[in-house]
Order: C-alpha cells, then structure tokens, then sequence
C-alpha cells in the first residue's frame, strides 16, 4: 500500500476507531469525527466530509435515516448532501432507503460488507469468538468435548476446524454433499440436517451458522439438560423460547468481529477498503 | 441407499473394478464385463447392457472412439446401440463425440465427472496422493520442512491442510484475496504468485495445483537445486524441460485417485452415482 | 468401575460439589458436608466422616491448620482425630502439618494433587484456560497471531498444539534439546531461552508456562507495546512489576481448572480418586 | 555451532554419507573412508583415524567384530588399536563386545543411539515413515480411515498427531492412565490396550509402536480382512505367522529413518554430535 490518501472517518463503534488508527499507521493523512473514543485529536465536521475517502460506520445508520454516531443526531441525507462526486463513500450494511438517498445526492456509495473478501475475513473472527464464548459459558473444556457444528459455510468450516484444533470431537451437519466431503476431509464425522433427529444426545456444545430455524422444540428436547447452544446465525437457528422452556443455556452471539476482536475486524475493513481503492485505480 | 438396483459395470481400470464390488456390498445386483481384474464372475455383453443403470469407465475413451477396455476393442457407437432410452448411462470423461454419438443413439448419457460433488471427493485422494509422493521422492521429512503450495482451490486447500497437520511450514500463494485469507486463517503464510520472485530460496518443496505456468525458468532458477516440484494440475504449472535443463527433480502426478487409492476413488463415485439416482428419482 | 463404594466429600469449592454429583452419578454412595453449593442435602458431619472413603478439599487447608470449608471453622487435627485407621483420606496440596497431624492420629492421608496423572489432567483445563484467557483480553484474533510459549513441560506442549490448532504461529522457548525437537516436530518453530534476546519485537501474547525468571525488565522492554503477558506457572516467570512501568498488560492466571472449568476438573479427580482405589485393592 | 573441527566419518550406509556433507556444509573440515557412495574424494584411512573427532557407523557392527563398512573387511579390534586417548570416537548401537575392546585399547568410545535427544529425533521420521508405508500400502486414503495406534510413547504419540492432522480418526491405546489423558487432549479416543478385544472390527489400519506382543491371534481374528498392521517396535507387537495365517496384511518397519529420510535422519545425528561435543567442551 504505497500510495497515501486523505481518509475521513466518521461515525461507529470501537472497530471504527480502530480502523482510524490502522490507516494512520500505514501514513495515511486521517480527519476524524464522531469516533467512539473520541478526544481532543477530532476535526470539524467539514474538514473531515473534505477527504478523498469517506468512511461511514458499520452499520450505516443507528435508527432509520440517521448515522450511527453517538456525538450528534445527523440524518444521513443531511450528510450525503455536504459531499461531492468525485469522492469516494464506504459504508457498512447500506440499505436500500440510504443507496437511495446518495444516488439522488449524486453520491458514490459503496457497501464494504458486499464483498465476498469481507465476508470471509469476518468469518475468521466470529468463528473464535463463538469459540470464546463456549469456552465462557461452558464448566467443560472443548478439548475431548461432543461438539456440533449446524452448517459448513465460511464459519462453520473455520469453527470445525478450530474446534478439532483444540482436540475436540467434530460433527458437522449440512446439507450439500460436497459440503460433508469437505467436512470428512477435515477430520470431521457429518450429518445431513435431516438426520439430526436421535443423534442429539450425546453433545455438549451445539453452534448453529445457518440462518433458518433448523433445531426447534422437538430437536431441542434431545439435547443433554446441560448443552450449551451458541448461535452466530443472522437469523436465528433455533427456538430461543422453546429452547429457554426446557431450560438449554443458549446464546445468540451477534457482532462478534467488533466485540471481541475490533482490531483484527479493523484490519479486515482497512485492507478491503485497500481492495476497493486498488481495484477502481482511479484514486492514486 | 435402500432402494437396490440392478447395475451394469464395464471397462475401465482398477477403480472400476472396485466401484463394482463396492455396488455389490450395498445389495445391489451388479453384472460386469471387461473390467481390469477379471475372472471367471463375468457375464455376457448383452446381459451387461441390459442393466436398468450402466457405468461406463473413467475416461469413457481408451482412444478416440474405443471404449476404455482390454477385453475387445469395441466402438462406443457401436455400444450404444445396444442400450435402450430408458436407462440411466454413467460415464467419466465425456467427450463432445461420444456425448453426440449418444445422442442420435437416443441414450440418456451423463457425464459424473461432471459433478461438483465429485471434485470435491476427488481432491482429498489427490492431495493426500501428492503428499505421499513428495514422502517418497525427498531424503528429508515434511515435519519442519518449508513447502509452497501454488493455488488455493480444492486440491489447494487441502493440500496445504494436510501439510500443516504434518508439522510442516506452509506457503500458500493464491491470487485471490479472499483465498489468501482462507489460507492465513487455517495457519498458512501466504503469497500473491506475483511476489513470488525473491521468496522462492527458502523450499524444500513445491506443490503446484494450478492449470497454468506459474514457474517459468527464471523463477524455477531461484529453487534449491534439492528442492522437489510436484505439479497435480491438469495442465502443467512448471516448466518441466526448464526444470530438468536447471537439474530440478519433478514429478508430473496425473490420476493420483485411481492410482493410489483405488478403492476411495471407487467409492466417490459410487456416492456420486447414488446421489444422481436419489436427484433423479424416477428410477426407484 | 464397577465397585461401589460409600464416599464422604467435605468443603472446598465448586469443583468439590461437581466431584461429589460425578461420584453419584456413577452409582456411589455420596455424603457430603460444608460444600460450596450447600443445600438441604447434608448430611451431620458425623455421618460424613464415617464413610469408607473420605474427600477433603483442594488445597486441604484455607489457613493454617483450618480446614477449607465455608459451613464452620474446623481444625484438620480436630477432624482427623474423628476418623478411623481403617479408612481412606483422601485430599489436595496437603502440607507438611497437616501430614504430620494424620499421623499422630493414625489416619491414611494421601495427596491426590502428588499423582502425575492429575498433573497431566490439569495441564489440559490449563492450557485451554490460558487460551480462552488470551482471547478475551486481546483485540485481535490467535489466528495468524505471532505467540510465543515459553517453556515446552505438559502445559506448555498443549497450550503450543492449541494455539497451532487455532491457526496461530507458535515460536517455542525451551531449554532442552529434545523438548526444541518435539516443538518443531508439532509445527512449531524453537528457541532456546538464551536467544529470546533481539526476538521478542514480533510477538502479539506470550505464555509463560516456567516457574522461573525468564523475562527480566530487559528482555520486557523488547516486547512490542500491546503484547499481553500470561503466566500460569506457579512462580512468576516475568517481572509483573517491570512489566508494569513498562505498560505491558499482564495476567498472572492462578487455578485455573478449578475457576474455568469446574466439572472438568472435578472428573480429573474423580479419575484419579478411582484409579488410587483400583491400585490399592483393599477397598473392594 | 561456531567452533570447527576436523571430523572422520568411517562406514556406514547413505546416512553417513549425508552425515559427511552436512559437517562439511557447516564448515567443518570432513574426512571420510569407506562411505556408502564413496568416490574419488576418499582419503587414507590413516588420514581419516588421525581426525579430532572420528563418527563411525550407526550400527558400528556389521556382523560381531567387523565394522560395518563395504570398502574392506576391518575388525574394530583393530581399528581402536590405530586411535589415540585424546580422540573422540561416536558410533551407534555399540554392543557390550565393543564397548569392551574400546576400552582395553584406551579410547574414548561413546554411543549416540544412547542419547534421549536422538532418541526423539528419530522419532519423528518413524512416524512419518509409517504414515508413508500406510498410503503406499492402503487402496484407501487415510482421511477419514479408523486408525488404531498401539503405545502412545514418542513414536505412537507422534504418529496419532500427523494420523490426526490428516483427518483420520485416531483411537490410542495405552496401558498408563496418563499416557490416555495425553491422547483424548490431542484428539484421540483411547483404549487400554486389555480393552482391545471386541474393538477391532472396525480399523482400516493398526500401527504397533510397543515392543511386546499385543495382538495375538485371537485379536488378530478381530480385524477386518483388509486391515492393513504396520509394526514399528523393535521387537513384534504382533504375532506375524498368525497374521499370514488369517491373510492379513502385514508390514514389519524396521529403520525407517535411515531408509526414508536418510537427510533428516543425518541432520539429527549431527545435532547429537554436536551437542555431545557442546557438553564435553574440552573439545573447543
């Protein structure tokens, strides 16, 4: 990353923070405003809407039509009006009202977390942060322990192989043949979701990384008294009010990346917006 | 598999012959010609033909238009006009002119090669393969020994799995950013194949998986002159006859499943095979 | 462990109670007195030390000469002199005094804690501890970390595979040879103590797994400003107070299969407890 | 290793001869007499005997007496009577015969097989070599295989590590409780090796790492007709007629090191020597 820009950052958690810090590491010229841990180092608002890149927070907005930044309200059509064409915009989980209010603003809007790079590199830490936080929750330790994986997508690959890392017993249930085969090749033993039923006795720790309700209260009633569930899906994966009727520990782990590793979920965002800047070459 | 079925098995190598004793183990009757162990157990051609579902060898072809088998030379045209339109065809390898010559037969002929499934289970038997030939041919252990692996895809991946799981430092050079932090995330150093020059003094070993030449001569003159090239890929990664002219040990494994774990082999693609019938569903 | 046998459990923490429900849970007659968790469940202290096998806590005593037991100061001579030659005591990190006092009193005690297959079966809840440790005060991932582990003795080999196993890079620090060529023949690279001088500038989280000084205020001043120190030997391997003046975040981590992972400490024992009565074979 | 010296290496097979030119590599002053492929670059063996530190072979005996070199007939009686007090002489395997004539001929004779640091480091090539003769030897691949390994010493705890990485399923059986504990926290199930009967049906591959007869015939019986056994030990852990008798598959593996990885195995004998010769430092 040889080339230096003018970055603008505003807005967000302490993984926005972070990502201010990172891109001045790599001497990037970086005007702040809104940050999470906000102190004196802060510019004017118009000085750092000025800058070549614009970073808006992840996500875009904290309640409709308003940017997620604890210092003022500001409603993001408001903001999109103070840009300029030739500036590039990135944010995190745009939705449709707010793509809509660029575009009639004529501004270049970009959604970061649309990028198949970004989705794998949040995948790497939501996996450890489930993994911490069954190692939290759970009186056990996961090496030795009956583990079940719910889906083999990014996370469930990155969970599966961290669990059989850390000497646990793997078993990962998709649906996709190939999926299995990758699992089997991986060390792990496999299920196809819809032989789950009679095989839930024996685990101790199930994660669920499908969004689609794949455990409810029939499967649910299977579980040892004292499994744990952990949950990373987007939507959930099992009956979190069954699941609680029965007395399960559950857990629904969202935001994991920004939680529990904002520095690395930083450097993932840096180094696509890096990605994002290479790849357009009309910045440098 | 419940569903038993009646089998035609023909030609082909020692995989071949194993898928068929493999469809016997399951209940399935199983009539075979000219396969690669033959004994006294075979049946006439037209019993064979005869089959509700037939499997042809992998690759269908021993040369253009012969059938992949030592028995008899027999015609791939003149095999399908043996066969009805109501059977279910399977052969690997399909080439444009037998899949038209199936055709104006009215056969219904699919290639399971084909199948995304497949590839997957053939990639573990390649990878483990490449690993077995690289224990073979080097004087020094993998455990500690630095080894690059060209490309990310399945092969790759796996590969480079394995290889740390056998104490080895692995490189992985990839072009895709999300490959390389795939390959970061399961414990790998990474590369672009672009920064490959300079880095290359340190490997004891080379695995190249990717169909095109990333090891042209002048990067092939960086290797120590001990280091040993494994090329897997369809279409040769490294100059072979810079290599040899520079002293370079190589070997060019082609066909690794079928050679070196026949039986695996077989039964991918009995899976594979079950997996067709179970999607098709109108041969129950 | 088919025999059956009547236990008495008395004080200690929640591990205690767990080994008390795991001995239940195989079929054994448990009394218990003065646990943790204590509920209407206990039986008079007089039926308790009655039974043919008697668990004291961990460490025995919480004060000298005091029992560790919440219910009611006891002194262990008090208490010893209420039991019979006859039966096994059985209890944790006994001292010097209290060995002498069950001899005066004719009692059998035993120190479970002496046993090297309970110093294994701790060193597995250890190296897990130390990890789920590292991951919640670091704001990065293990994955792709740099770690060094210092020292390569039981808790040190696991911590060195799970931190392999989590995608990390791990650098071993040990003094003996063959322990160097263990550590790199489990994918790790090696040091010996006396060259960590000019190699520590890389290094995200260093564990300490030796009982002696090995990192003094020079060789902490090398540490980059954001590695996090864990110690989990029994005597302080840095200086937590150079490491103080210096900015270093440290945690020095006590006990930790008793406070993360209570059940699977209490089975540790339980193991151990059963294994100690199959040796001696009087108890049948 | 900044010291140099001059080094004679006697005998031997190509393990010495890679010996020879790592000290050479390392910049010692080498000369050699009587190697495995010896060619015009022989010196006098008046010249080589007259060497600071003189390595003879690994094993020192080809048959009683006689050193175990192909150049001519010389009995090591012989040999030491040409050395001198102040020399160091290294050989492996020396028997008690030898040992004695050294003696009585005044010269400093030490075995390096004898170290505990070589002991480790041949290890590694062992198990690694006995994961070579398993691919080479089974139609199936080791992913996902049911693998038994006998002992869970160096070697047993070495191979079920690579046997795990490569996604095979590892049972352990060991006769120490925390030789178990070792094995279930690097992923392993375990047996105790009285526990086998019964078990057996279902392992593609059974690996003896202990030197005493485990499998007689009527465990034998018990495993699939296509388990592959593979005996590692130095004396037969299983009974080899029986097994011929019942048609199993059978691999006694003897030297490994020393035949697959005669690079890695010198590596490691240099290290011992120069280790021992950092030890003595009368040598400097």
């Amino acid at each position: 990353m040889s080339v230096k820009r003018r970055f603008g950052v505003i807005g967000g958690d302490r993984r926005q923070a972070e990502l201010a810090r990172l891109l001045r590491e790599d001497g990037n010229e970086v005007a702040v405003w809104g940050l999470w841990d906000a102190d004196s180092g802060e510019a004017e608002l118009a000085e750092v809407t000025a800058a070549e890149v614009l970073i808006l927070p992840l996500p875009l907005c904290r309640k409709a039509g308003i940017l997620n930044c604890q210092k003022q309200e500001l409603e993001t059509r408001e903001l999109f009006r103070q840009l300029r064409p030739d500036q590039l915009v990135l944010a995190g989980q745009v939705q449709n009202a707010q793509a809509h209010e660029a575009k009639e603003a004529g501004v270049t809007l970009l959604d970061y977390l649309a990028r198949e790079e970004l989705a794998v590199a949040n995948a790497v830490p939501t996996a450890e942060g489930a993994i911490q936080i069954a190692m939290e929750q759970m009186p056990i330790i996961l090496g030795g322990a009956e583990t079940l994986v719910l889906g083999y997508g990014r996370i469930g690959k990155l969970l599966a192989h961290r669990l059989c890392g850390l000497g646990a017993h793997v078993t990962a249930a998709a649906r996709k043949w190939e999926d299995r085969t990758w699992a089997e090749a991986l060390g792990c033993r496999t299920l196809r979701p819809d032989q789950l039923d009679g095989q839930l006795g024996r685990f101790h720790v199930v994660f669920n990384t499908v969004p689609a309700l794949l455990l409810g209260e029939p499967l649910l009633r299977q579980l040892p008294q004292d499994c744990l569930c952990i949950d990373v899906a987007s939507q959930p994966g099992l009956d979190f009010d069954a699941a609680a009727a029965l007395g399960l520990q559950t857990v629904w782990a969202r935001g994991l990346p920004g939680k529990l590793s904002p520095v690395s979920a930083a450097a993932a965002i840096r180094d696509t917006v890096y990605h994002i800047l290479e790849e357009r070459g009309d910045h440098t």
